[in-house]
């Protein structure tokens, strides 16, 4: 896989001396070419489908592998977004003068070349090329093997666009091998030529991956995300947060998994929310004090506290005011993103300091923890680690920087 | 050594919510107990010293193991020097609103738990740990074995500053055993317990780190600096960047170890280069057009261009223009530190966009690769990989961040 890891390293050197302009011409290609081919793509995610069908995967795997002409649509026109972003390399992020004259500024430049190992979403092989591209990055895509053929096809145009715009077209490879060691490689032998990697998937895929790798990994673990109602909430706000960051889509890692509600409001709150999310179609499983007040909940074990159900379930527990629920969240919580309803701006000052996550929110649904929706125009994920980047991954994100000092003949004494 | 981990890890959850003053009273009596104690520096630094003697270490190394009184007061002075910075946590970053009302704004939050590897210097154990706390992380430091007894005092003075001020004196611990062994534990076991691991040293435990941590490593292989006079040149600045930038001091990672040079000046320019770098005592190795413009310069072998000499020793290369310059940095380079020394800014320009190295400079010495001299206050060391940090690792280096998002009652369509 050596070559492979040779002609990514080649392609980001000459990515990195490209203009924005020329790499949006050459992403207008590359959606050019994914609409060119739709019935092509259609027709190999159709084998893909079936397969999956053959192997049992589950209805949200096979939700997620699906494509129709909307979604191809959907894939092009997210290319043709993340080439009107602004140019990420080459912003002045920090300038400065010294004392003895030296002006120093801290300016973006290219990560390199970025790993990206995903799962089922032939999308991801569009939307990850696209935000590499734009950040002047390589990427070497490892898509998985339900989708393998949908996600040649999608790389084929990626490539056929990239070459039109007459950009090396190793900017963008794919492991080709379906085999599970084509990732312990990628993770490990090819630290030399892979500067960071970047799981997207399930938790088994990040979790091999975070143990595996021999690069630095942008990725997260979990979304246990919570929705905690402050006894100064408005009751509305509360009902409709609580559902549209449970409802909205279970399936993403925004979606809230447990409600949090303080005792001096949950008699008065707790049944209207709770009716919203039962007649959404969302079981309740409740502590004791939830139990009590809402008919339809079942008990909740411990273990609901740390389950990202990823499906119509909430988790509800009764706390005794703030410091309770910030101490739940630190305790069950995934570090992803958590929201706070209250009027009191005093509390959300209070939940925003002392809540350890990638994302806050006041008043405000957890579904909104999204790079679209914060205006970065796209994501390749949501990073829970600390290192490097944290929350939305976008085209931003991908870079690293380097420092240009000017000077006029300053020695160091 | 998990105990060692959950404790740092808990410090880091009470270290996070504390204030700036805070923080600055604890490094400043961490300061006053440095100086309370330098006899006792002194007399456990003598200890080691005797002992590196015996055991043959080098003179470099000795040197960097030796305290005096001016250098442990140098120790607490730059402690406080730390505790002068501006808060690095806690900034607004970036600050948007969205179309939808809701504002955004990213803040700096510590990384949490820092690994510190370092070899021989006593000095980076109050370095590192005044970073760190400045910067609210907890670290745990394991010094070389080299110093241990020098390390173990200033590691006591640290805690006694830390508690003085009434913070979790776990918030900088040591790891007490002197065994190899440590090291490895500190890379793979503890991964669960530590958000980033630096090193510090040689380039064998560089090398060990980088191989062998299951945590994000922020360390530098190499600084094999380059400085380039371009034709367009001053002569004298070239002459005095070049006798800086190597023999100001030949052991830090900023020294230059080659220099290049246009052919167009070469005969004009060289001699004199040569001249102040072989009267300072610096020998010269140089390729055959630099042998035959030099007389003392002896003929240098392929491996000099990728040598380190960290010594009064430069190679010197002529070169046929900027584009051999820049290839030739890019084929040997470390990606530190370069400079251009040249009139021409449209040269320098190049140069800056296309070197890829974590500092270049114009017209001024390398040896300004430094957190201090950047007006960073301190560095805990320098960055030549590309993920989180890059150049001088200061105290800002050492945070990660988070969304707050404020709303008013907003769900997601």
């Amino acid at each position: 896989m050596d070559p492979l890891g040779q002609a990514a390293r080649r392609a980001a050197k000459t990515l990195a001396l490209t203009s924005n302009d020329h790499r949006n011409q050459a992403l207008h290609a590359m959606a050019g070419a994914v609409r060119s081919r739709v019935d092509d793509i259609l027709a190999a995610n159709r084998m893909d489908y079936t397969d999956g069908e053959k192997h049992g995967l589950g209805a949200v795997l096979l939700d997620r592998l699906m494509l129709d002409s909307d979604r191809i649509e959907s894939m092009a026109t997210a290319i043709e977004a993340i080439a009107e972003l602004p140019d990420p390399m080459g912003r002045i992020i920090d300038e400065w003068t010294r004392p003895n004259g030296l002006t120093i500024q801290r300016v973006t430049v290219p990560l390199g070349v970025i790993g990206i190992i995903y799962e089922a979403r032939p999308n991801v092989t569009s939307d990850a090329a696209a935000l590499c591209l734009k950040s002047g990055n390589a990427a070497i895509l490892r898509g998985g093997s339900e989708c393998y053929r949908s996600s040649n096809v999608v790389h084929d145009c990626i490539r056929t666009g990239v070459s039109e715009a007459g950009i090396d077209s190793c900017a963008v490879q794919m492991v080709a091998s379906q085999d599970r060691d084509a990732v312990g490689y990628l993770l490990s032998s090819m630290n030399e030529w892979i500067d960071v990697v970047v799981p997207r998937g399930g938790k088994g895929l990040l979790k091999r991956v975070q143990e595996d790798a021999r690069v630095p990994v942008i990725g997260h673990l979990d979304g246990n995300c919570h929705v905690y109602v402050h006894e100064s909430a408005d009751s509305e706000m509360a009902r409709d947060i609580a559902l549209n960051a449970k409802m909205r889509r279970t399936g993403i890692c925004g979606a809230a998994e447990t409600l949090l509600i303080d005792r001096a409001v949950a008699e008065n709150l707790l049944p209207d929310v709770a009716r919203g999310l039962s007649m959404a179609g969302c079981e309740i499983r409740g502590d004791e004090s939830v139990v009590a007040i809402v008919s339809d909940a079942i008990p909740a074990n411990e273990s609901d506290w740390s389950t990202e159900y990823l499906d119509a379930i909430i988790s509800i527990r009764v706390v005794d005011d703030i410091d309770a629920a910030i101490a739940h969240i630190g305790q069950y919580g995934s570090g992803h993103t958590e929201s706070i309803v209250t009027e009191d701006p005093l509390a959300a000052e209070k939940f925003f300091r002392e809540v350890d996550s990638a994302i806050l929110l006041q008043n405000a649904s957890t579904q909104f923890a999204d790079g679209g929706e914060f205006g970065m125009g796209a994501e390749i994920g949501i990073a829970t680690g600390r290192v490097h980047a944290r929350g939305p991954v976008g085209a931003n994100q991908l870079t690293s920087y380097k420092y240009l000092v000017r000077g006029n003949g300053q020695v160091r004494p």
